[in-house]
């Protein structure tokens, strides 16, 4: 769970039905996964018509296969009502008009990081790390871009606000006078991403680990490798809404192999669920490397996953 | 990590040199079985006159046998400079002149407390859960006397103060007008207690549960089965400086298995960890209940852990 700012940009995302609701979307996504309903907000997790969070998806593996979960604030507005981890990071800023961060807060994020990894990486053989962060695709691509990577990220919304994207990491680049890793991630990111970066140098030493999610996933990574972090077993794990996305180049980007699952919805009944297939939020919470995860410790296939979710739906649609 | 008003009475306690340190010491705790010192701190977890927190044992331990450690904040006041799971309890009351908390409180507290447990047991074949609570025996002394438990508790001091701490629990029980369990938790406990009642109640589903403490954990298993809240595999874990402690009745009001480890230090040629032996502290911050994981996780003996102990000891004090 974590924010940035740069969200409220009026376009950037899909989450959250209006911008002040956008601080309660990683809470709200957590309360969903952990007891099948929101908490902090007295509403069910969807768009006004009918398109769930994905967090849907993720709830209905790890229960499926029986997968542990562990909620984390890095950099949240606002707590969940219910147990989590706290790091005590301060929220990202708007980086079309400010920092991400000060140079003290990335290197908090970075060793809260590392220490949560070593927590959680001895009590599994697989980590699998999700996010929930609003406007995280937009920090993602501007922070490749500041690291020298050509980025092009995948959206939550249909149709991938490109050129807005482009204007507000251009305007973040225009404030960059450094070529130090630590000053572009500290003006470019979001928390999420440099704490995420310490979580993997630590875990991947002692567990496997696999970085749930898309574009926001590779820039953990540039990150990682550009502040020589570390970096052993490690995956991407994601859905192929993602790997198909013709204006990203997530293949490109990343330097470590990506596994993808088809959530097949795409045949689904429900439109609201079909929406994934159709450029619809795509990804989130951890929803493909969840999949992948239940496909793999536990056998289920991705039709049988796909039948859950349906049941999933139904039940908080009544 | 939990904080009770209570501890704040002259001569109840001896964990923190002042009563304004008392309120660091659970954090303090937790930050040195991490990192080996203090962060909330500028100190050595050590009295003036070099008597350590029995936090040392625990670090020790859980090193020695690769146990992996996770903080929980369960009430306390200050948070620790590191990732630990946030519950949002608030401190208890001095329960000689205030309740111990609302009921409100306390249903959070033991709601809480299950979902933690929900989390962790998946992640472990056994889950030994500690506490560091200044203050904590009196608490849990006074709350096993409202549910009609003849209960004698250990002290952190050599001259245990039995006649304070029965005064403390004198008062808390003129105000108790029912005999309902939930009114007398909230009156006379303290945060920790009916949270770990219900981390132990959901765990112990899955996992085996070792409470590791003396008093405070009989106080818990009270708690628990006053509130019917259904306990599977459970065993206490403690030091023989507790179950050996004549001024208390562990074994008499445990209805589970004791387990007691001798942590060797009366033959130790450092007199701050000899005091250990001669009443100091006896048991804290899940000390014992460490030190018999590590025996039987690894194999390693005492004596052993006796030695790493004293290096330890060594360590912080130069």
């Amino acid at each position: 769970m974590s924010y940035t700012r740069t969200c409220e940009i009026p376009g950037i995302t899909v989450a959250g039905a209006n911008p002040d609701m956008l601080k309660f979307t990683p809470p709200a996504d957590a309360e969903f996964i952990r007891y099948g309903r929101c908490r902090c907000i007295d509403a069910i997790p969807m768009t006004p018509d009918g398109k769930p969070t994905p967090a849907l998806f993720t709830r209905v593996a790890l229960n499926a296969a029986d997968i542990p979960f562990v909620a984390i604030d890095a950099g949240g507005v606002i707590e969940p009502q219910m147990p989590f981890i706290q790091t005590g990071l301060k929220p990202g800023g708007d980086i079309s008009r400010e920092p991400a961060m000060s140079k003290p807060s990335l290197l908090r994020a970075i060793e809260y990081g590392k220490a949560t990894g070593q927590m959680l990486a001895p009590l599994t053989d697989c980590l699998v790390i999700g996010e929930s962060l609003p406007g995280g695709t937009t920090t993602a691509q501007a922070v490749m871009r500041g690291l020298g990577i050509d980025a092009r990220s995948s959206s939550s919304m249909p149709k991938n606000p490109v050129s807005l994207k482009e204007k507000v990491a251009a305007a973040a680049l225009d404030r960059l006078h450094s070529s130090d890793p630590q000053d572009i991630i500290s003006q470019l990111a979001d928390p999420m991403i440099p704490f995420v970066a310490g979580m993997l140098s630590s875990a991947s030493r002692t567990a496997r680990v696999m970085l749930a999610g898309g574009t926001q996933m590779a820039a953990v990574l540039a990150v990682a490798r550009s502040l020589n972090l570390g970096i052993r077993s490690t995956a991407i794990g994601t859905t192929r809404y993602i790997t198909d996305d013709r204006t990203a180049n997530l293949l490109d980007m990343a330097d470590v192999p990506v596994l993808a699952v088809d959530p097949g919805v795409s045949g689904s009944h429900i439109g609201g669920l079909r929406a994934f297939s159709e450029g619809f939020a795509k990804e989130g919470a951890g929803a493909g490397g969840s999949m992948i995860s239940a496909v793999l410790k536990a056998g289920i296939t991705t039709s049988r996953l796909r039948t859950l979710a349906e049941a999933e739906y139904a039940r908080i649609s009544t």
